[in-house]
């Protein structure tokens, strides 16, 4: 049931995979506390192959592969491919990688480039991102942190804010939530960035319910508010921008009236669209979710290395 | 006793942190002698976060992390913060890193950068440099150095040479030498670059021995001579410069004058205020106390993890 | 009979040298299938200096070094120095930082950079690479990829493709397969770029067999087929280039005519020297010697570090 690469979101909906990635996201989170870890990728190497910077993804994967034992070497820019600028393929790059490392975390701009490394790579490929494609391994954090924080996949309510239509991680969580059970989502965008029509097809395919809501307030029943980052740049213009953008702005009216058992998360960096007047309420869970990227990440180093 | 962090050199004032941090480096250097270091920080990580570029620095407390026993995750240079450049504020990511990593070491080019993340942290901050600021773990290597090379931290004189006005760490070591018994400081520096009044002030309200002059030749009995760059920008006219510079240079004639018993301190990099025919000279004690430094924060790092 | 250092590819003909470093990479390579190399260098600390970026060489030293059980601190680029910028000298810099690492694994833009280095350092220096010096740690791995491959590195034909006059890679296997037993040398390269006329001395002196050749075809009969890349800018004129291209570019037509118990080596990066059709037939070695560098370098660091 394991998988051996992780390209795409969807992979995690094949048959028991995302349990046991969560359950042993659970295990490793509660080992950590107690500093009992179990070493099990001594011995292993993990290459951050990064053709574009991401700090904080690359970090939170090396930090998961060190946790575990294993050793990192690591690239921050694809500036510094000299292999490159001369001309070597993508696929070469993997090939030799691959003869150095156990397991390749592979950041790059063109969407399709993990594909095409997984195609040819001779160890795991985990796809950290390619430009305007996936960034799978958000997807399973989220949900980690989603059936840690409220204690389930299935009945329960979200709300997803802010810039649904450019917003990878929203693509990838609508597509594994059309799969769960009994799942409502509030759609809360302007009519400019609201959901692209094939994932609002997904979900009346797959009969999940769904609002379209232009107004976050409309939304603070629901168990989990999923905010993200709307630029000002996907508006025509600026009064557009200027006529919506405080109904997709989290402050502490949000959260007066917001469900007492609820959750904010945020996929990170924030700019505006939520006030830091709130990071101190329980319920605002973005830096625990970026925390749970490294248990997450260990679950997955588990599954691919095949420990 | 321990600190929590160390942002600003004074903190190495506190009751009992200096004792127990030289007695420490000194244990650890003795046990890397015989291979035998204790690995204290098995299972921590320290994320190397450099928001400009120190390669030595960086290195020097990657290197501790790793003799410990502990793991790092780092990165080079600010430009590489996509989240920065996103318009994340430094506290946002902090918060971030700190629930990846156990410790921050972080290099910034503002001043007060790190005491705004120990604001926010939920792990320690080590400073290694803000801006203008502090660099308060080269204090402590210096101090280690001093008590290493000659025995002692009372009752000795010390010349200050080159750049008084600008060096933070020459304001770092007169802030914590104040604090000492009978020490003599001699300030050697052109009138244009002599150490500020406030440092002046705190050096006749704590009466401390001090003595102004122009001439390298006048503090050749010193027991330890610390020699600065002199930048010729510092100078309105190049005049100014070339009238002076000379008077700031060790080479073999002041070798030839100095204390037998001495030791010439630099916190590197050196241009030509030190001259290399002097390297070999068993009293030339800057590339050891730049290797000192390693055992310094291995010290820091132990007290900051609680160890 | 071991090495301090690795500076140039002939002190890999010093007595027992390459031997001892063949013997010890087939153990390491046999021993990591079932991950059981022996941790030889724990505890010790591995140095990569890249003043240029070279990401490929810099992953198989660092990989090298973890598998052993050893510890690496590292920088991609030479930007990145504060302290070159600074005018530090590059003595200052080995200096400082062997005071830190018990290897420093080098790469730099100028000749001879390595040696210098080497004639100042506390510890081992290995040149990964020095400008259009040397790069003796890839004639290593080649020979042990030959010695690997085909059984032997005496008593064999070598035909060595391309750009003979600047490979550096070329020059360095010329200089150590003059001195091996009843070794047939096939140089096909065009007029413009055939081995430089030292080099030509050197095997007339050594009264080693070798032809020089203009089309591949009439190399294929050799046990090693060496290709390297043919840069445009090294012809005078465009038609120059398009005149010879196709005589150096290995496919499948090549592969039809070539000696069946044969291997095709490269140093890569390759461009279109070596088709890709033909990357799935067993005699393409090239990435199999990317990998086989990982092992020429554990037994390095093993040599150096005199374990």
């Amino acid at each position: 049931m394991a998988l051996k690469n992780l390209i795409e979101a969807k992979q995690l909906l094949e048959q028991g995979v995302l349990g046991e990635l969560i359950a042993d996201a659970t295990k490793f989170e509660e080992s950590d506390k107690t500093n009992s870890i179990p070493q099990l990728l001594d011995g292993k190497v993990l290459a951050a192959l990064f053709y574009e910077p991401s700090t904080r993804t690359r970090f939170s994967f090396e930090t998961a592969m060190l946790k575990l034992g294993g050793e990192v070497i690591s690239t921050e820019s694809a500036s510094h491919f000299s292999s490159v600028t001369k001309g070597e393929t993508l696929e070469d790059t993997i090939k030799i990688i691959g003869g150095y490392a156990d397991v390749i975390v592979m950041r790059h701009p063109d969407k399709g480039a993990s594909k095409r490394a997984a195609t040819v790579s001779p160890v795991p490929i985990l796809n950290a991102g390619d430009g305007p494609g996936e960034h799978p391994s958000q997807a399973l954090l989220d949900l980690y942190t989603i059936k840690k924080e409220i204690g389930r996949l299935d009945d329960f309510c979200i709300a997803m804010v802010g810039d649904l239509k450019n917003g990878r991680t929203i693509h990838s969580l609508v597509k594994i939530l059309a799969e769960r059970k009994n799942v409502l989502i509030k759609l809360v965008a302007p009519c400019e960035l609201q959901l692209p029509g094939e994932y609002v097809k997904l979900l009346e395919e797959k009969k999940v319910k769904f609002e379209k809501l232009s107004d976050l307030d409309d939304a603070l029943d629901a168990d989990v508010v999923y905010m993200t980052r709307i630029q000002k740049e996907r508006f025509e213009s600026k009064e557009d921008y200027e006529r919506v953008k405080d109904c997709f702005v989290f402050g502490k009216n949000e959260l007066a009236k917001f469900n007492k058992n609820g959750i904010i998360l945020h996929p990170l960096p924030r700019v505006n669209e939520i006030s830091p007047e709130i990071d101190s309420d329980p319920r605002a869970a973005y830096f625990r979710q970026a925390k749970n990227g490294v248990y997450a990440r260990m679950a997955l180093l588990k599954m691919v290395l095949g420990k």
